[in-house]
């Protein structure tokens, strides 16, 4: 066996037996295969695709490069959420407390945000003291004494792929169904966990900006989950408009804290996070045997809110996680203000018809937000508020937006760019649905409660 | 600008700007742009392509990456040939001073065998003392005073392409012909020709096995060629069974000296060898101003053979180059005999109806003549000699080949290999054409003299 002809086999869109796959992985790992043999190789992946069969196989071998945590020793069925990514997408914050307090333990590994999309371990560390960095041995102690436990991906997990994944993103190879779903699975695989709640965001501001892209996403998930034994759902939902009102890390923790105190949510710009989040952390609560059916998971969900349990499961993950819960419980005055807040205003009136996460997303990294190379540090303080989201009548001259900055230098090109992700139209939009699909073991089925 | 965008633009499919190919390419001689991002944008291309403009600038920039030699101060028109490489075929080696004895200078940068085609390099090097390792003084030196010089590439030249070929070698990106056309001429303009003839071979054992492919390639080179202001014309010829009767080093260098001789080369198992000969010489002698039609080039280069004169060139460029004359004119006895010699028989009664040049470039592998890797010591006595061609009437237990080798091991799978490479047919083959297209500035045409 030699590495070029493995990659030529791929080339010519032939699938790669097991011994083959193993070759190259194990390969790439101990130095044999370098990167520019592996980039080449993941090039004609993303133009000629893997099997089912080879995708499974690239899992597994990623998944057993490092260390597969045992949480046996803990009670309970452990659920876990995974999103691809969204503008403004908070849900692991509000999610993960709710399900915990609901009884189901949350082991979760995150990622750091990397260009337009927001990362959830960027808005936990926006709390001062907040560790992420905790060991295997920490984070089986966290999620034992508190039911939860979020962290970032160990040097233990899954080594192959954090190396791959960084030559992905410098070699124009991310965008590859079955490269993105063995590289979630494999961290997800390597929890602990029991089940798995997916959810592909789909729509302008997405990874996969089409439906079909999602549903083909979400299918490789949920099969690859289900041949590793772990119940696994997914829903595809929909990103036509930053979810919630906040982008921005410590802006985002903000609106994730009044959501699960119950002060936002309901009627207001946050109804669409809390939408998504009861349905997840529903779903999460029915894998975890908590509830028996979605509606009941869901809610069980919004009882954690109102009896403010899901508030005080948060506090504890701050507490056993090193975070100061003081900043938490009175956010307004606790934290430095950055030196720019300048609001966008509305040039025409009408109804707000779209709003283009992606461009907000772009403008938050301008804002400092978000990082446009993996290096690059984030402020927390920066970020945008939306005023007005899908559907709101405005006149010109209205408030549509605030954004936070240090950057005197970004404030006019920022102001202009999130003033044009808002799309005015004359007429008021139709409501469109948010939730669109639900992928099982069974295939895809457009979403009905 | 950044090296990942230009690696998405291109995995979509769009052309690159020459101020973006220049930021690639500048990057990956000064080290900005890493192995790994070339690799993947190789692939890229692979599967992309390339338009006529980027493969132009492309070859701009890699000519340009290194020196350009000037020969301005030698008189004449400088005149070189390039073969995309065959079995068998060592053209180079009978008509460099075929031309050069009608009074057209012929510099020649050549390159080493890999795979299952032999490279003029290592011919040349077979004979016992000969340099092809000359500085460009040396190189402008030896042309100046016999009017011939055939080196290898040295590191001023191309060096951009030298590198980038490396790379392709053994990412699997060879087979890309905007990037084949770019390295073989980026090479070629750079040693100071004024006019090129091209001889691209197609079939199984040449590197483009269809027709079509073949044409393409010419056509990409002649293009290439055209708009550097340098006349090239190129030639599709067959490759259906090795040229001539000898597969190895030193045996391609003596049968290369009994065609010079005259010895052979009429109505014998070279035949074919010397019709491409002539016929490519005849090109350069008009392309060098030494004739004004390619029958009257043909002819002059015919008498070259007749006069001793090319055979005297010959000897002439092997003193130049530090070769061992008395080696080449007594080389039945002077050469160190290989330890096995082995007969190759027929199995059946008919017709030779193919000779499977891919099988005997391998099997050449296996008895040392040739590389599998760069970095493969060739033994200089090892190769295959035929003693039956296409068309031939055989009996079996007829010896169809001996071959040469000093490994033991190697012997029982060659002789079943060679004897494989043979196809016999109870019905006479019919006769085909050796030179099949003539590619000039206004495009490809079935080849009629």
């Amino acid at each position: 066996m030699n590495t070029v002809e493995l990659i030529r086999k791929k080339r010519e869109g032939q699938a790669l037996t097991e011994e083959e796959i193993q070759y190259l992985l194990a390969g790439y790992v101990d130095g044999n295969v370098p990167d520019y043999q592996m980039s080449a190789f993941l090039m004609a992946c993303y133009f000629k695709g893997m099997s089912e069969q080879e995708t499974f196989t690239f899992t597994n071998l990623m998944l057993h490069s490092g260390e597969i945590v045992d949480l046996s020793s803990i009670p309970g069925t452990k659920v876990d959420k995974h999103s691809t990514g969204g503008v403004g997408d908070k849900v692991s914050l509000i999610l993960a407390p709710i399900v915990a307090a609901c009884g189901v333990p949350v082991p979760m590994i995150s990622g750091r945000g990397l260009g337009h999309t927001g990362g959830t371990l960027d808005k936990l560390e926006s709390i001062p003291g907040f560790r992420t960095n905790l060991s295997i041995v920490e984070y089986k102690k966290v999620i034992k004494d508190n039911g939860l436990v979020m962290i970032g991906q160990t040097k233990e997990i899954a080594p192959a792929d954090k190396r791959m994944y960084s030559l992905r993103d410098v070699t124009a190879t991310v965008e590859c169904i079955p490269l993105i779903a063995a590289s979630i699975m494999s961290k997800k695989l390597a929890e602990g966990i029991d089940a798995l709640v997916l959810d592909v965001k789909t729509g302008r501001g997405a990874f996969m900006q089409t439906r079909d892209l999602s549903r083909k996403l979400a299918e490789t998930m949920v099969k690859i989950g289900t041949q590793f034994g772990k119940e696994t759902l997914g829903f595809i939902t929909a990103m036509n408009q930053p979810l919630g009102i906040m982008i921005g890390n410590w802006l985002e923790v903000m609106e994730s804290v009044d959501c699960l105190r119950g002060t936002r949510g309901t009627n207001d710009g946050s109804s669409d996070l809390m939408e998504v989040t009861h349905l997840l952390s529903g779903a999460m609560i029915v894998l975890g045997k908590k509830a028996s059916t979605l509606e009941d998971g869901i809610q069980k969900s919004k009882e954690t809110i109102a009896s403010g349990k899901a508030f005080t499961k948060f506090t504890q993950l701050v507490e056993a996680q090193g975070g100061d819960v003081a900043t938490i419980r009175d956010f307004e005055t606790r934290q430095p203000k950055p030196k720019f807040s300048c609001e966008v205003r509305a040039t025409e009136s009408g109804y707000v018809d779209a709003i283009d996460s992606l461009e907000l997303g772009l403008a938050s990294i301008g804002l400092g937000a978000s990082r446009e190379k993996i290096d690059d540090v984030i402020d927390p303080k920066a970020g945008i508020k939306l005023y007005h989201k899908v559907g709101d009548k405005i006149a010109a001259g209205d408030s549509l937006a605030v954004f936070y900055t240090d950057r005197e230098k970004s404030v006019e090109s920022s102001r202009v760019r999130i003033t044009n992700a808002f799309h005015v139209s004359s007429k008021k939009p139709l409501s469109q649905p948010l939730i669109l699909d639900v992928v099982d073991k069974n295939g895809v089925r457009e979403w009905k409660l």
